[in-house]
């Protein structure tokens, strides 16, 4: 079946490979829209590079929706099912005495020191790709455009979050309707079985906003959680990405130039992974294909406050509940992966 | 099958339930020692209240073993597998910084206000169960039954943990054979996917000596995790526990007053649960029938620094290894163990 597939990406090197995995996976995916939030990068320059991968890879034709550009205020994220409402106020008032951290409500978030090492200040490891002809739609026209399309196709439309959540929070705040319509929602994001890569509690795309992750995981949504838990079981070598330099296309050479980059991050930073992370191409192919992985069901809650702030665990409060919310990916067959990682990108930078 | 089963027990309400539920099963357990080790009372309490709960519920054939009765120094802990040995000279480096933690070496462990709160000061809930007639064997003796035990029978052998793991780790330190003799080690401890019990990051078996804990999850034994992720999905109410008062027996009469302090104690501090925890019964059940709980295999390591000291996470460094050392239980059936435990609690209570 061809599903519907709209990326909410912070573009950065491994959301360019997640476009490029999905641009390659013709049979089983319609991308009908990116939607840029932050993270890697702020939000202009996520919807930039968006839309100048698309263009490189000959998909004009794919429109990319701007998101929210900052983390969630609490007081932002109102009503939802009656079990949240005991842990809100309970957030809430842990905010308003000044455990919320230093983001200025309103101010567009901008990229820490830490992000921009990782992806280089252009997002895309340094790479020169031309703009797009085109220009984004409307600033914060994402949270719209995610809500039109999962209330036209339900169970039939996939969303893949890689960046802080704070768009897809405000999907189903605006919308609670959504939350049992059967829309698939599959996030890189957290880390349950193993420490965090921006602090020994959190995973970099939840740290950006633990408030706004919180409440995706606690409002009554359903999501599937590819974390730090199956994306470091995955690494991409160099060899194997200089084969994209054979294909002589610009695609490809963008391919090898960004992968270099982060591939040098990487063998400096976590050397015994011989390559760099496929965190959001991994996620977008389980989305796909959630064959790929091995699921085990939770109920969680992010944690909020000192040490623990950004930390993925389970809820014990909702702990006995049978209905669990979350499937989070605890294995994955890593040879089948990468097999399909390789075919798949290469399939579209082949043709561009 | 009739397994050899050895529980290292801190004993402890649910320590002594454990005992009742192994002493019920007599189908499945041939129950050839208790060990003593320490976290909810001291070693010498530990052994006492063992051998009393033998006596009640009429077993003084089964012995019983003092452990080690204080957190390991890393200085024991030599030699292991290779894997291990560029952790633990970090863990020593960090240790003689004095990151160890204020427990003096060779001082016998006392327990700390919080578990004398959960158990009483009397270890099984205030309720007064007359001395056995016999003394435990001689002091530290634990260990070295435990490794002839585990060279006899192997894999028809059987241990279940549910204190501090200093005993455990030091099993494996002086017998590095039995970490591939097939011998089964199911531990009651830790916390994968859900927050600590005693800090937002340690449980409070783990907690008595985080790096025995780390060594036995990294020194090359294989081991089963029975830890809060499922124990805390089990309860036992009030009214279940009444039904032992209708026996009539002394060791139905104990399991009423024991549990009845346990559950005031659960009910002020964790309400939500309607009952008290059976941590240590479940342990046991697992242990003799695996199929109640539903695994997943991890290699773990213990955090042994900060907030973080004492929590039970995937251990970065081995997480591309195929082969998992530690099958840690995710989920639990629930009916079917409390079932289970009613039946063979009351099973043993009945004929004492």
């Amino acid at each position: 079946m061809r599903r519907k597939l709209i990326l909410d990406l912070d573009t950065g090197i491994d959301d360019a490979m997640a476009i490029a995995y999905a641009l390659g996976s013709v049979d089983e995916a319609d991308l009908i829209g990116i939607t840029a939030t932050y993270g890697n990068v702020a939000v202009p320059l996520a919807a930039r590079n968006a839309l100048a991968v698309l263009h490189l890879f000959g998909r004009d034709d794919v429109p990319v929706y701007p998101g929210v550009d900052h983390p969630i205020a609490p007081a932002e994220l109102p009503g939802a099912g009656p079990t949240t409402v005991q842990w809100r106020a309970a957030a809430y008032g842990d905010w308003r005495a000044g455990g919320r951290g230093s983001w200025p409500v309103d101010a567009m978030w901008v990229p820490s020191p830490g992000s921009v090492a990782v992806h280089h200040p252009n997002g895309v490891g340094g790479a020169v790709i031309p703009d797009s002809p085109r220009a984004p739609e409307a600033p914060g026209s994402a949270v719209g455009f995610i809500i039109d399309a999962a209330r036209e196709y339900g169970p039939d439309l996939t969303i893949v979050p890689t960046g802080a959540m704070t768009t897809m929070a405000t999907v189903f705040r605006d919308a609670p309707d959504l939350m049992d319509s059967g829309v698939n929602v599959t996030l890189m994001g957290g880390a349950l079985t193993l420490p965090g890569n921006v602090s020994p509690a959190a995973e970099a795309n939840i740290s950006q906003d633990p408030e706004a992750a919180d409440w995706l995981f606690r409002c009554g949504a359903r999501t599937t959680m590819i974390g730090l838990d199956v994306t470091h079981q995955t690494a991409l070598t160099r060899e194997k990405a200089h084969e994209w330099a054979s294909l002589g296309t610009p695609a490809g050479d963008f391919l090898v130039a960004m992968t270099d980059y982060y591939i040098d991050f990487y063998l400096k930073n976590q050397p015994e992974i011989h390559g760099c992370g496929l965190h959001d191409p991994l996620a977008v192919a389980a989305a796909l294909d959630p064959g790929l992985v091995t699921t085990f069901g939770f109920n969680l809650q992010v944690d909020l406050e000192g040490a623990f702030r950004g930390r993925t665990i389970g809820d014990r409060s909702r702990l006995q509940d049978a209905d669990k919310h979350t499937q989070v990916a605890l294995g994955v067959d890593v040879p089948r992966f990468l097999d399909r990682f390789m075919t798949r990108v290469t399939n579209a930078a082949s043709a561009a």
